[in-house]
């Protein structure tokens, strides 16, 4: 292994790899501008990446979505990818890909002439929750924010259209929660900044089916517990449902499965994180060390 | 006058003064990741701007709004946006000033911790309609994209949450139409990228009261029909009101009042620029002298 030389992170801009504090767009490149971009996050754990092949499948679809054209095709994102992960010597990583829309020659204001650009950076591992708050459970509060509706942008395709999460943030905090629901115009809860929400009511194992992203991790613990002989309900779920679950829990590449133990002023289950939540972490965390999810990086070359 | 140093433009970034092609801003800001930002945009014509107080007014507003601190008053924004034009040398420019979150300490969550960031740049005058455009007036398609709506992200604080209107662009640009209005979930038509807009029926002035960004080119033409004893209506505008109207235009601080000529498949009026909308436009070009509404800029300091 060669020593850790940026410890905290290298990015890739430009065709060029910097250290990330020197990463940077240009303040008039669409993708900031206009938020007309795309990403994805993909996460190393140690030494490898988990699921790469599924976030690039969805990466290179959320592009088609927005018509954007990184210009790298799934193998060269993966040895820029590598790249940047390998210069900082990171056995544990966040490594975000990006496409933004560029720019067209200044006064045009059409997408179509822009020149579209690929970044991406790898940075130290992010948890989404600290170490008390995955040993004991995190407190969310759910929203009146409505959640970005489909009918105005597709969930399914990652943006950073987050204003909505946000607020609804910045309300959760100042409450004393430590993160966030949104719900739809049917007051359904859909998801929060970063994470998809299960509930485990009676047994059965629920999950939103829509109006939100659908999370690498969600598919995973899905995936999981159809393994486990469970069928998850992939329906709408009323916040009020959520409220009185037996277990919840988020699911997040910033974290992997992170259990909740409190809804607004509602207890969840006995106040710990649940047995059932318990053993998806455990199996969740297992899964790492299957070949066919995992894609070791070579720090020596 | 001096001479013309930097006509491509020049913007201010991290308190120094840099050309627009060195201006950057840190590809882990928030204001680009998760699109947590404002911005509001004031134009220089002839020397002086337009409307700058009501600018700055909104741009205060918005910050406050999205709880965001650019760190400096209104009087020290006006310095630095005089000095960016200063230094391009431009006598007609678009002059953007932009607030990110910033970001807080790596792995934190918490917008409150992020130290938020004032940006600025000043770029040669921008037109939303070309000449011939302008001249023959626009053509419109309504899109079937819903525009955010207010229940989600308030359109009156000015933000970057403009794939809706990017989508439905692209939509209509490919239809062969010169641009887009979007749409509420009720049919009505709300605004497009960066524009307002008017129609006239039966000699009522009409503008959508409610889920589009409160523009001041808008306020302008609202002020304008009421200094000529009309009262305009601010109302809900169904698309189908919009493509039967006598005449319709709309209003941008990149280009003032812009005629539209064809709406859909539907011709406006004779399918030339309406002489109302051609009366407004000559009206707000001659408000531009007006040293209510006018500061001129100093480009001998």
């Amino acid at each position: 292994m060669t020593p850790t030389q940026f410890p905290d992170g290298m990015a890739f801009v430009q065709g060029r790899y910097v250290p990330i504090a020197e990463a940077a767009i240009p303040i008039t490149d669409w993708g900031f501008l206009r938020s007309d971009a795309t990403y994805d996050v993909v996460t190393v754990w140690d030494g490898a990446f988990f699921r790469l092949e599924a976030h690039l499948e969805r990466f290179l679809h959320s592009c088609q979505r927005w018509r954007l054209d990184p210009g790298l095709n799934a193998q060269q994102i993966t040895e820029v990818l590598s790249q940047c992960v390998r210069l900082s010597g990171l056995r544990s990583s966040y490594v975000e890909m990006i496409c933004t829309r560029g720019q067209p020659a200044w006064g045009s204001r059409d997408p179509r002439q822009a020149v579209n650009q690929f970044y991406a950076f790898a940075v130290p591992y992010v948890w989404i929750a600290n170490a008390e708050q995955r040993d004991q459970g995190l407190h969310l509060k759910i929203s009146e924010v409505q959640r970005i509706p489909s009918t105005s942008v597709d969930p399914r395709a990652k943006n950073y259209h987050w204003n909505d999460l946000t607020m609804g943030l910045l309300d959760a905090l100042d409450a004393g929660a430590d993160s966030v629901l949104l719900v739809d115009a049917q007051g359904n809860v859909v998801e929060g900044p970063g994470f998809n929400v299960f509930c485990l009511r009676h047994g059965a194992l629920i999950t939103p089916d829509a109006g939100m992203l659908e999370g690498i991790t969600r598919r995973t613990v899905i995936e999981i517990a159809q393994s486990r002989g469970m069928t998850p309900q992939l329906r709408p779920l009323p916040a009020d449902e959520l409220r009185h679950a037996d277990e919840v829990f988020i699911t997040t590449s910033g974290g992997g499965i992170l259990p909740v133990t409190r809804v607004d002023q509602c207890q969840i289950g006995d106040g710990r994180p649940g047995p059932i939540t318990r053993q998806l972490i455990q199996t969740y965390w297992d899964w790492h060390q299957n070949p066919a999810y995992s894609l070791a990086i070579d720090y020596s070359r």
